[in-house]
């Protein structure tokens, strides 16, 4: 880690970011084939292409920057990924199962919303305008993942777990 | 992990969090230490006591469900605790640190408010009122904690990393 100057540290947190987010686009397509309800599922399937598109947004921050994003390791990203995979390898009842599938999309979403809330400010602060829109669209776009993810929760996945 | 019921997989939230808020109390002094703005280290300590108050809530959770809380890991929390550690260990700038530290323990805000805010909805879903109010407190204590930390990093401590 190199804490040397800001711009440094914004270089640091887009790589966070770069493995993180390339950790999630493989492991999302397991996570959405064992939901079983369709809403969820739909949900799942849909962000995986969008995962997709932000990794390639931070591939064009990187390309903007002159740096290369490649290289760190993010071991929060290692450690929420490992909480969904065990839930999709556990048996019990297939409702319960799909709450717990939804609550731990829910916490990549809230850590992702956390990693882009403090990249687009470090990017305002350091004058990266251009950069700064890239990045508000990926928050916006987890915003938006994370509200749809507890409507399916509170319309549909909790109301069949608990009856 | 049990997914036989909602009730069991409301238990087993409950226990991620209890685990995840001991590791952060223990945690938090440490990082409040190293903070050198006045207003992040003030904020930091403020939430050591406020975390400890979350403890003592989940134990109350726990009596009023009749069951223990402890025996669970939390991984997420963990490699959450090793980010925010690895950055107070960390030499460079100064105020650049701040930042560092700032933007982890937002991070860690996260975390709980996903954690809290799945709590909340499967404690409403199984009518569990009494517990709801409880969580909903932690739930504002950790949304209020991570707007302050928004503030101090707008104000104050991204500006002074930035100049």
């Amino acid at each position: 880690m190199n804490l040397d100057s800001f711009e440094n540290l914004f270089v640091q947190k887009l790589r966070k970011l770069y493995d993180a987010e390339t950790q999630f686009a493989q492991d999302q397509p397991g996570l959405a084939e064992v939901a079983g309800d369709e809403q969820l599922r739909a949900a799942l399937e849909a962000h995986v292409e969008v995962t997709k598109g932000q990794v390639e947004r931070l591939v064009q921050i990187g390309n903007m920057l002159g740096v290369t994003l490649e290289g760190e390791t993010c071991e929060a990203a290692k450690a929420l990924i490992k909480e969904g995979q065990e839930i999709a390898k556990e048996g019990g009842d297939p409702f319960v199962k799909d709450a717990a599938l939804l609550a731990a999309a829910q916490g990549v979403e809230h850590y992702e919303i956390a990693g882009y809330g403090t990249a687009s400010a470090y990017a305002r602060r350091l004058g990266h305008k251009d950069i700064d829109k890239l990045l508000q669209q990926t928050l916006a776009e987890e915003r938006g993942a994370d509200t749809l993810l507890t409507e399916i929760a509170e319309t549909s996945v909790n109301e069949q777990a608990a009856s």
